[in-house]
């Protein structure tokens, strides 16, 4: 069994206690969080001198906290790991063996995830600590990636892009449709099926629509439309980049 | 049997045959294009004369097409419909009925779509064709709307958004990702997810990332990184509009 404490209660903290409870090969030791909250199965502490004897101690906290709460900790010579995308192993207090355990995926509080091979990009500054961090993805049923910290912060702007503003278009897409009576379910056919094709084609060449046709009229009419300034400008500025693609 | 006649093969008529041809109570009589193609299970003609007589005739032409290929048609009062999201139905030539029968579904040649429910956007002129095109829809097993032509521009307007300008996204985020030799792969859970999360979750609720917790410094990395200008410009306006939503 290993031993895992979890230190941190927002989005990633209470997913990766989640997903290390279903695992019947972790034990998962305590979860410290700062604010007041209880757990059926884990034993929460929010007085950090309770910590107790783990192979890995997991810190999913915002990545300024990741030095405060590092140096906070008493125990040395331990397996100490953060869950960011954007920040390097070495922010963490050196008292401690460091590296990171940072998984790609969107995490909110009310969705229950499909956990199933979900990546997890994996770093440390001992050799030995990198083959207990994959063997830990092993244990979770996670794919892991050995990724640098360069690596981790392409693919950390590589994931806000294809994650964050597509949800952001989604968002807009909606408010759009609510304002004219329309039911967004109409569109979730489409877009189930925007996603399902990133799997068997390259996005770049099976862009379709009026800026990929370069029809003039459409994209004039649809800025038109667009009450909202700031949309305009997005519709404008999305459809000169991907004539720009097809242009040459 | 409903006997139904396709005009142009372009990607929307190409995967309305396919889609016909896969009813059991569809009589696809003929299929018009200009371009020479062959079908094992249709009849094509390339000449116009040449149509025969059917219950409905398909316009899948480009939308500065329809009224030129209307036009041509010799025979009167029958049902003629055009799929095109952002055209009036009067664009066909008055001699015939005229309606509209828009599949709101991103149609790639190259990839075998799952047709189970795709929307379909129907209006006509005269009410009992609507009754038709409904059947129409309920034969193929395709999930019917009526919408009348300002909710059809902005349909397709919101589909623009959700889908072209998404997929742009994942064309930029594979670009990003191979330029520093990452697999575009490790990103394909994640966009998933994303995709799943409007199933269950408001996207307007759900939004996370840098901009979302407004983390600055994530963010002025994110655009330092970006070398080329207009994605940097892209990050920043889609920062800041998913700011302003979260700051009010």
């Amino acid at each position: 069994m290993l031993k895992v404490i979890v230190l941190g209660s927002g989005n990633v903290g209470s997913h990766l206690v989640n997903l290390f409870n279903n695992s019947s090969q972790i034990d998962l030791v305590q979860w410290y969080s700062r604010s007041q909250i209880t757990h059926k199965k884990t034993e929460v502490i929010n007085n950090i001198d309770l910590l107790k004897e783990a192979d890995i101690y997991i810190l999913c906290v915002s990545d300024n906290a990741i030095k405060e709460l590092s140096d906070k900790l008493t125990f040395k010579n331990k397996l100490v790991v953060h869950t960011s995308g954007s920040t390097p192993f070495q922010e963490i207090s050196k008292q401690n063996k460091r590296g990171v355990f940072y998984p790609l995926q969107t995490f909110s509080k009310t969705k229950e995830l499909d956990y199933t091979r979900i990546p997890i990009c994996v770093e440390s500054e001992n050799k030995e600590d990198l083959e207990f961090l994959k063997k830990l993805c092993d244990k979770i049923n996670c794919k892991y990636y050995e990724i640098d910290f360069e690596q981790r912060k392409t693919l950390h702007l590589a994931a806000v892009i294809s994650n964050n503003f597509t949800n952001y278009l989604f968002g807009l897409s909606k408010k759009i449709m609510l304002d004219k009576n329309l039911d967004f379910e109409i569109l979730k056919p489409l877009i189930n099926e925007t996603v399902n094709k990133i799997h068997k084609l390259d996005p770049i060449e099976s862009q379709t629509g009026p800026a990929r046709r370069n029809d003039q009229n459409i994209i004039d009419m649809h800025v038109k439309m667009l009450e909202n300034k700031e949309h305009r400008n997005l519709y404008k500025i999305f459809s000169q980049m991907i004539k720009n693609i097809y242009d040459n």
